[in-house]
C-alpha cells in the first residue's frame, strides 16, 4: 500500500541486485520509515527473531526469501544440501510458534530438491520465494474483494455516510506482503470510493494498533481514530461502530479464533450490541487439526516488561516530541505483571470469516464447504 | 492504609498546626511519595483542578477542608460571608462534574451559617471538614465489612487458596480518605488473614490501575498482578478470576453503573463466564434522579494526548529506570485519537452492589429497600 504517496510492499528483491532482499524495519514505525538491506540468511534470521518484521504472512515470505539467500550461500560451498538444511533449521528456530515460517521453509526445501545443479537450485529458490510472496499478496487482495460487499451494503444503508469499522491489533499490510487481512476489505472499499472510518484499538501492551495500524491507514489516506482498548464497548453501545473486522493468528476448523489478547472482549461487546463481527484470514491461518480453540490453542506468555513499560518519541522540555526514541516505566517497579499474548474468541461470537475463497459462517460445515480438501481431516477425532 | 509500613490517609490536618492541610500529591505516584502542604483555599482549589488528588470521596473531603481554609481567610477579612461565598464558588468550579465536591461545599456553607462570630464559624468549618472526612472513611470501612463475606465464601470453597479478584481503575483508598470502595473488601479480607490476589487492569489511557492501584496494594502487602486491559476476558475464560469488584463514578437508582471506560467490557466477560461482578460504592455515588444510565449519564470526553502519549520514569542507557519523569509519543503524530472517560455498565450485568448499609441487587426495588429515604424520589418520572 502507499507510504508518502508511493506504493510499498513489506519485503522485496532489491532493484538492480536481486541477491539482496529489502524490508521495512517495523521497529522504527510509526516515527521513521527505515528500509533494511538483507544480504545473508543470518541477517534474515535475526530480522525475524528480533522482530524487524512480524505478522503471519510476512514471516512466511521472509522465510521464503531467507531460504533463497541460504541457497546462494550454499551454492558457494561444496556441500550445498548440508548447508541448506542447516540454514533451514536456523530459520525455523527464530519464531517457533509461527505456522507460516515452517511451512515456507519446508516448501523451499521440497522445491529446491527438484533442481540438479547448484545454479538451478538457486534459480528455483528465487522463483519459490517470489511465488510465496506473490501468493500472499494475491490471497490478501482476494480477501479484500470478498470483504468489500459487506462494507458497501452498510454504506448504502447509511446513504453514503462513513462506515465505522473497529479493528484490533495490526492485521494490516505490514503483517503480510501487501493489503493485509483485516485491512484488505477496508483498503479495497476506500480505493473504490466508499467512505470508511476506522476505530483503531491501540492494542496494549505492544501497541501494534497505535504504532502500525494507525500509521499504515494514515499513509494510505484512510480516515481513522486511535482509541484505548477499553473504548470499543462504549462506542458500540452508542451506535458508533457498524462493523468489526480483525485478523487471526490461528483459527480452528470449527471457527474458534485465536487473535491478539482483547479480541474476545470486543466480540462480546459486538454481540451485546448486534454489531457484525468478522474475522479475515488467508486459509494458511486455519489449523485443520483443531476443533476446540479454548482448550487446544496454546496461548503464548510474554515478558512482563511489555506491560510495565511504554516506548515512543521522547517529549522535550517544550512539550513537543523530539526525534529521540525512549522508554518509560509506568507501573511500580516491584509490582508483578502478566502478559498473555492472545485470547480465543469462540465461534459463537463470530458473525463470519472472510477468506481468499469467499465469506462463510464460523462453523465447521461452512468452513469445510469452502475448503473441501480439508473436509475429511480429523473427521474421527 | 499502609505506606512503607506506616498508616496513611489521603488528606489530614497537619499535626501541630491545624490551620494547614496535608495531602498525598498523587501525580508523583507510584514512583515518589510526595506530601503537599496546603495553607490557603487557592492552593486547595489548584490541587483539585490540577489533580494532585482525585476520586469521588477524596474530592469531597478536599472541598470540605478547602472550605475550612476559606473560613480562616474570611475571618481575617471584614466581610466573612462574602469572602466565604466567593471561595465556595471557586472551589465548585474546579471539577464541575464531581458530585461530592458541590455537596461538600454546600454542607459547609449551611453549617457555617449556624455560627454567630467569625471564630465560631471557623470552628464549625473545621469540625465539619473533619466530619466529612471521617464519614467518608467510615462509609468505606463499612463497605469493606459488607464485602468481606463474599470473599470469605469463595475462599472457603477454594479451601483457602487465594481468591482472585479483578478490579479496574483506582477505586482504592487513594480515591477516598481511606480504605477505598472496590478495594475496601479486599483490604478487609487481607487484614482478616484471607488469601487474596488482585488482577489490576492497567486502565489506559491514564493508567490509574498500573500507577495507583498497584502501588497502594503493594504498599499494603496485598498480592497483585498488573495486566493490560485486554486481558480480563482471557483470565475469566480460564477460571483465573473468582470475583470482579469495581467502583463507580455514578450509579442510577435502577443500578446502571457509570465507571471508568472499559468496565462494561469486563462485565460482559464476567457474565459470559459466570464470574460474579460487584460494584462497591458509598451511597453518595447514587444519582437518585436517574433511571436510564445509558441515555442519561453524560460521558466526559478528554484530550486525545492521553491516548497518544504515555508517561513514567525514563529508562536509562543501561536499560534501568532513572529517577527522571518523562513522556513519550506512542502513536503517529498526525493520527487523531478519541478519549471517552467512562462507560455505562447496564444493571443486568451487575451481580450486586456493596454499600455502607450492606449488599443489594442492582435493581431499583433492592436499592430503594436499602435506602428507603429515596424510595419515592422521581417516582413519577
Amino acid at each position: 500500500m502507499n507510504v508518502h504517496g508511493k506504493h510499498y510492499r513489506t519485503i522485496w528483491l532489491k532493484p538492480g541486485n536481486d541477491r539482496v532482499v529489502e524490508i521495512i524495519d517495523q521497529r522504527a514505525l510509526p516515527h521513521r520509515l527505515v528500509i533494511e538491506r538483507i544480504a545473508t540468511v543470518a541477517q534474515m534470521a535475526a530480522a525475524i527473531s528480533e522482530m524487524h518484521l512480524r505478522g503471519a504472512g510476512l514471516i512466511g515470505a521472509a522465510a521464503g526469501y531467507g531460504m533463497y539467500l541460504a541457497a546462494i550461500e550454499a551454492a558457494r560451498s561444496r556441500t550445498f544440501d548440508k548447508r541448506l538444511v542447516e540454514s533451514a533449521a536456523n530459520l525455523r528456530a527464530t519464531r517457533p510458534t509461527a505456522v507460516n515460517l515452517a511451512w515456507a521453509v519446508d516448501r523451499q526445501l521440497a522445491a529446491v530438491a527438484r533442481g540438479s545443479t547448484a545454479k538451478e537450485k538457486v534459480a528455483i529458490a528465487r522463483e519459490t520465494a517470489v511465488s510465496i510472496a506473490e501468493e500472499d499478496a494475491a490471497a490478501c487482495r482476494s480477501i479484500g474483494e470478498h470483504g468489500v460487499p459487506l462494507i458497501r451494503a452498510i454504506s448504502r444503508k447509511k446513504t453514503g455516510a462513513p462506515v465505522n469499522i473497529l479493528t484490533h491489533c495490526n492485521a494490516g499490510w505490514l503483517a503480510f506482503v501487501d493489503h493485509g487481512s483485516a485491512t484488505a476489505p477496508i483498503y479495497a472499499a476506500h480505493d473504490a470510493g466508499i467512505a470508511v472510518h476506522v476505530w483503531v484499538d491501540e492494542t496494549r501492551p505492544r501497541s501494534q494498533g497505535a504504532k502500525l495500524t494507525a500509521w499504515e491507514l494514515g499513509q494510505h489516506g484512510v480516515r481513522h481514530t486511535v482509541i484505548a482498548d477499553n473504548t470499543g464497548g462504549h462506542l458500540m453501545q452508542h451506535g458508533m461502530v457498524d462493523l468489526c473486522i480483525t485478523g487471526t493468528d490461528r483459527t480452528t476448523r470449527t471457527g474458534d479464533v485465536a487473535n491478539k489478547i482483547g479480541t474476545y472482549l470486543k466480540a462480546l461487546a459486538a454481540r451485546d450490541n448486534r454489531v457484525p463481527f468478522y474475522v479475515a484470514l488467508p486459509s494458511s491461518s486455519f489449523d485443520w487439526k483443531m476443533r476446540d480453540g479454548l482448550r487446544e490453542i496454546p496461548i503464548e506468555e510474554r515478558g512482563s516488561e511489555e506491560v510495565k513499560f511504554a516506548d515512543g518519541l521522547l517529549v522535550g522540555p517544550n512539550g513537543k516530541p523530539t526525534k529521540r526514541h525512549a522508554e518509560v516505566l509506568v507501573a511500580p517497579p516491584d509490582s508483578p505483571a502478566a502478559n498473555y499474548g492472545f485470547d480465543v474468541t469462540p465461534a459463537r461470537l463470530v458473525t463470519g470469516l472472510i477468506t481468499e475463497r469467499g465469506r462463510c459462517r464460523a462453523t465447521e460445515k461452512a468452513i469445510t464447504a469452502l475448503f473441501p480438501e480439508h473436509a475429511s481431516a480429523c473427521a474421527r477425532r
